[in-house]
């Protein structure tokens, strides 16, 4: 049986990109939303960024590692077919810029962008420090949100900012594996790095009707060294303000060693005084 | 004489887009790079920040206010003439999703996407207060960058985290504002949040070759709050980690009031060991 990232990023070649252009030019790819990736609404967020992302890495014309990606989710998506279009739109000596939009039928779901890179040697230094926790297995595994069968893809295990209780602050710490081992790329970071629940649960301690607008990754690895990382993500997330039906949320994602792997934003539509 | 911000958003209806689609559709609209915005090559990317987002909020289909806009640098703007392609591919009840595009002949310069989002009562608070500095006029105005044209738009007041001074933090606080003074909005915001130097400067305290990748802007506050604030920016930004050629940088802009009006994140291209 494959790995539930794999059997969703499993991508077929659509009957007219057969023909795979030379250089710029829009490739489109389909692919099947999967249901042991399925939130309240559609698919979990994570997944098709996942898939979003696939379809460039998987594309023959893509040069270099994913540096970031920004996705913006533009209409809920339906049980089932989805249509990935890419384009390096423009390749440079050490960069490659994609766009990159799903759509279904007629609706546009997602509209986003994708940027590959070439590691050169350069100064190197992480400022951003994991903060002090206990390892992960000193934390209990907690059921995240039961019945809801993206998670059950997860292992959480919460360190601080707990759903379900109000705080004055909306961070979260948790370390997150998955349950199904399977070594870290940069396709299953995209997934993983969208797993935070929404910011105004950690806040007010109750659930809202929630959802991410526009989500950015900026990777901060390449393959090798994420390959190499161990099956712990060490994550933590904030929301910086909430007005006017909307919040940010600023969030990094360490590797068990130290290393930070990840800077994530997204911007999240809410309701609920 | 108008005002710099408003001579470089002066935009032209582009002569094959003088009907405008009934709906999603591109449109273009034809900018001039502008000699007070020149940074070392090219326009200061705050600049066609702003160009490309007036391109959409001028567009008689745009409905709500900026509420997010990622905007990816693919190639050097040439001094002249440019084309920005908009298109409201998603209109829904609170929120409109844009893609942006900006063209000199054959050359893709910039892609990206815009988010409008109508406001709606909601729970409302900070987390990301301001750090305790001192008022912008008790600290000095210091020639940023003498000779770049842009930086003299703005009038520079560094808290801390200055260029030249290698650090063990490359975090910066500075209070920024226009030298000739005109009421915040979104535009000018996304011009001005782009503002900073390079994070590499401050962290080895010498100058290295470095250009902003892709820069996200999400907007907390409405027309109405904005235009309520004064003149004086405050504005803190940090890298969370150097490696292999990019760093990102997270930043957030407040109002002289403490309203957090701004949280922005770049990924940006650096040479330097």
């Amino acid at each position: 049986m494959s790995h539930p990232l794999d059997a969703l990023i499993a991508l077929e070649t659509a009957p007219d990109s057969a023909q795979i252009p030379d250089g710029p030019g829009p490739r489109a790819v389909t692919a099947q939303t999967h249901p042991a990736w399925a939130n309240m609404v559609g698919p979990y967020g994570g997944a098709t960024a996942a898939q979003a992302l696939a379809a460039v890495t998987s594309d023959p014309r893509a040069q270099g590692r994913p540096a970031a990606l920004t996705l913006n989710f533009t209409a809920p998506l339906a049980d089932g077919e989805m249509r990935i279009t890419v384009d390096p739109v423009r390749t440079n000596r050490t960069n490659q810029h994609w766009t990159v939009q799903i759509e279904q039928g007629e609706d546009v779901a997602l509209t986003g962008t994708v940027l590959l890179a070439t590691a050169r040697d350069t100064f190197s230094e992480t400022e951003a420090q994991p903060p002090a926790v206990p390892q992960p297995t000193d934390v209990d595994p907690v059921p995240f949100a039961p019945g809801l069968p993206w998670t059950e893809n997860y292992d959480f295990r919460m360190v601080s900012g707990i759903p379900g209780r109000p705080s004055d602050s909306s961070e979260t710490i948790m370390w997150v594996s998955q349950i199904q081992p399977r070594a870290w790329d940069h396709v299953s970071l995209a997934a993983a790095s969208d797993a935070f629940f929404p910011r105004i649960f950690a806040r007010t301690g109750k659930p809202s009707p929630a959802g991410t607008i526009t989500y950015t990754v900026y990777f901060h690895a390449g393959p090798g060294e994420l390959a190499e990382q161990g099956e712990h993500l060490l994550c933590r997330a904030r929301a910086s303000r909430f007005h006017k039906g909307l919040f940010d949320q600023v969030g990094h994602v360490w590797g068990e060693d130290g290393r930070l792997l990840v800077t994530t934003t997204q911007l999240v539509y809410f309701k609920g005084v």
